[in-house]
């Protein structure tokens, strides 16, 4: 039995990695392809990779081309999913990849998107507290931000067990791809290439919010986070450095203890060994988190890293995880923890 | 029921991608990994983006670490393969990546390679006239270089229906993976990054007789060859710009329907539709060949140009591809033509 | 004693480039900026990296603002040069570093650019044969296009010798800067990274008339040129790869002794010893142009390799010597042969 | 009148970049060029884009081939200077591109590099506190790290002025030119390109103690640095990410304030303009540093990004703006802000 799975935004760089993982994917039938302007055109003039798919042609997203699934995908940009969503039933289930339904609080949303608040869906990163529970039989998940699923994924535990104070540092290295196909002058090949560069500082990136409130919910006390993005000439992959301030009595062996509990039965979190340091070449393509910790006792904090492709476990694998939880599928359905390498 | 594959030479570059694949392959099991100084360490040290082989040791490559197993893998510096294939039996399929069995005369080999001969094997290029045949049920397969990969996909159809002169030229333009992972000063990072170079130039390259073999069995004539590798800042990818004057009669028209025809029934080769051109980045991790050809009326010549991925079509996907036929297996199981891009 | 120097389109690659050398140049001042759309702005906002020049504002191109300085360099679109140079004056020095007076066949012109036929100018390529006589106190100048600098260099003494056979085959493999900063969606950064791609194949691409024009000149007769520019993940530089049959007679050290010969007072080529091979690397920022030839006995070709940064002895380094010499200054003034690297 | 240098370790990264600035220098000569294991070779060997020197030879490094020079610079693995060095006489400039002499304390020595401790030098970061007062006249040079540099320069105002708590956090994107030519795996291209990996985490590279001590020597009492390097693929740059908790009182205006105040007169650091972040390519080959400062309201701290080249700036331009210093030179001879971009 398959499930016929539409994607709308296809011709962008998360939908395209959706339909990648999609066409692996044993249990789903790839039915509409949506696009705004490219609606038309097959989809082999946007996504030559997809060479199964390239001459299916892309429509137009709306309720009419989107109608007659049984799940329905949205890679598109802010702002566009909730109405689009409340057209599709509650019987279908939706899998927004925007933003449009990650924030729960309303004054947040004001000052981070601005419009109307269109509330808050199961949030799609089944590792956190309670995280699987909560998507289980949904019909409606808000998949996470790509910074935030591998920032919440190295600090959760630490925060969870009181290990740290509520007080954390984060810096993201991030390749370019995570900004979409918008044509920008600073996203030019030209410019990237050779070159790391600073954007969103100091509190002005709008996952921001996502942090405090994913890791305020699992450390029971509000968190301050100081986020900063680099973006690095590479097209995938976040490298996340976070770290905190030691809670006293808290050292080393506790903390690695603590992961090793809080990620023991889960398929796509990977504890490397000590010594070993994440890399994000390694998880390119899978839905694989590297993660390693270490305690700095000179500076009296722990240290965390974690590497993952920011279009697979950041955004499309993560998607694809989350409906297989909503579904009822095996969770690891049509997803992979080898990554491609060199 | 699952056939059981050893892959002699684990820890390497083309081993890693062969294994990645096999994970894929839902007729395998994975048996016996081999390296040579990196025995008795885990797979993972070596190739940290395989997580759900992380903890798999390797063992010393012998006959005795290869035996009991149906498909034995070797992927070899050259030199080391023959004597070690002779030892494994005539019951057991033995797919070589190496060079050892690529080239028939024995002249050549001792020029290009030097020391003895030791016989070519069924050449695991499919889309060869003939070559689909000479591997169904083989026990023994020599996988063809991955310069040579490009090229002969690229010129065979125009040699074999005499569009062309027999005289080519082929500028191929390589991500660093294709020279392994040789700790050489001109592979770091460093010199390669932000670099185009050229090496093994006019003629120079061991690869050379191995293009002139192939086309000259397709053309049915010698054909000569102007061979030039060109080394480009990418880890992967094989793009291949090939030409020659055309035969007189011969036309734009002509040639592109060579080609359909050529490559219609190919699972593998996707002759790009007039305008769309190769780019190396659409085949990554996948089997897939893209081509495109046009004639160049000023200058008198055709003109292909062909991407693949060098260490899957160019390597361990053209040894899993041939590994099916001789296996008798659909021959694109475990295999697709879906490339992970951006 | 100085000369007041203007750039017009200083905003793009081409006209930053030729600021950072004339910033370096000891006899020149720096006058107007001009730009089109970003008229207005200061140059800090296009030009980060012009740290010296970061508040200077940018002024619209016009007549007037270009008036008053003894040389302009116009760094613009095809097709916008030449009727601002008409009214610039003739005792103006101008050096236009885009197509419009590359073409000395007003058919060619149309054919490849269209529109009406500017006349052509003395070519800023002093190495070529007389090519430095026709630049000494000339108060005009076409800089060639950055393809045929390195084509041009690296196959003319093999030309001029009657070495080989007037049918060349020419592969550029290019950083993304050659093709400036337009927003097109296969430049961004994602789209690049990882890739190679082949464009403009097959005698399409606008400096092939160029090439044809160029090499005809100096061989004496008309030469056929099958060219294909490849796209490599690099911000700078061009690798050409050039190969030709050899004429009866020629033989490698008849090649080598013409390629010495041709450059031996050449202060910005370099002719490599035997067994080195050109990298793009090693001529970054610099006027340098590497150069390798090796006959190839098997094929019967010369084949020889060029690298170059298209952006300095490609573009901005060119048009600085064609100023020097125009101006009666030493050839080398503000240009360097050493290239930053790694 | 000119100055005669040497330069042992003339085959390394560093050495390669001294020699490609001191060619620009108008008041040196450049004198020997010495060398380990690649004695006896040609420069151009290990250099090919310093073509002005191609064709100088190396010799081994030792007090005969060093002597006779009015400047020596040393470009050596750490633990090679201080002997060397003591046999170079007092009214020889030494200036040490290593570790050897950047320590004060003999314990921090010891526990980071190990062996004796050789005393400290005068820093080469004339932007510090008093720094540039230390390096007139001085004939003992200690260049700084290059990550330290870095980090020094984005907290020392902040630290200065009391503005932020002594407890820092760094995150430093680095290129791979600053491991050197060393031949290690996770150096190779394949590695390194597409990928970002964290290494000497959690306190363990050893610029931490040169942070610890400049930061505290600054700030007057003892700072806790908590300092992660990444490396990324780019050949060169540092982009060095910094924050600390806001003292009392301190907020965006007097940070601005005190960051203008004590960069004000600094040749070689760049405030940018409020909105605009520093980008590692636009000080590629210079010796600026591009610098920029924001704080985070929510999180209360102040965030500074740096950008440098690690080569220049990092290394061989502060050790020649050292040497101009300890000479009686004008800064900046040698030296430019402008960088070679894109």
């Amino acid at each position: 039995m398959t499930v016929k799975v539409a994607v709308a935004g296809a011709s962008g760089y998360a939908g395209g990695e959706l339909l990648r993982l999609l066409l692996a994917h044993p249990g789903v039938e790839i039915g509409a392809l949506t696009a705004a302007s490219s609606a038309g055109t097959p989809l082999g003039q946007h996504q030559p990779h997809l060479a199964p798919l390239a001459d299916r042609m892309l429509v137009e997203t709306g309720p009419d081309t989107l109608a007659g699934h049984d799940v329905v995908f949205l890679a598109l940009p802010h702002g566009h999913s909730a109405e689009l969503a409340a057209l599709l039933g509650p019987d279908v289930l939706v899998v927004d990849l925007g933003a449009d339904h990650r924030l729960s609080d309303a004054a947040d949303w004001r000052r981070w998107y601005g419009g109307d608040h269109a509330g808050s869906w199961p949030y799609g990163l089944p590792e956190l507290p309670g995280g699987r529970d909560r998507l289980r039989g949904t019909k409606r998940v808000a998949v996470p931000g790509c910074y935030p699923t591998g920032g919440l994924l190295a600090l959760a535990p630490a925060l969870a067990a009181g290990l740290v104070r509520p007080e954390v540092t984060v810096v993201s290295v991030t390749g370019t791809s995570g900004a979409g196909r918008s044509l920008k002058p600073h996203l030019l090949g030209s410019e990237v290439m050779g070159s790391a560069s600073a954007y969103g500082v100091a509190g002005a990136h709008r996952h921001t919010p996502e942090f405090v409130q994913g890791l305020g919910a699992v450390a029971g006390e509000r968190v301050t986070v100081s986020f900063t993005p680099v973006l690095a000439p590479m097209p995938r992959g976040i490298l996340t450095t976070a770290s905190a301030r030691l809670s006293p009595g808290a050292d080393g062996a506790t903390a690695r203890s603590a992961y090793l509990d809080a990620y023991a039965n889960e398929p796509f979190v990977q504890v490397l060994a000590p010594g070993s340091w994440p890399a994000t070449a390694a998880t390119i393509g899978s839905n694989n988190v590297q993660l390693q910790l270490e305690v700095d006792a000179d500076a009296g904090r722990l240290v965390v890293v974690a590497a993952i492709d920011n279009l697979t476990k950041g955004t499309a694998g993560a998607a694809v995880q989350s409906m297989n939880l909503a579904l009822g599928l095996p969770e690891a359905t049509g997803l992979t923890t080898a990554g491609v390498a060199p």
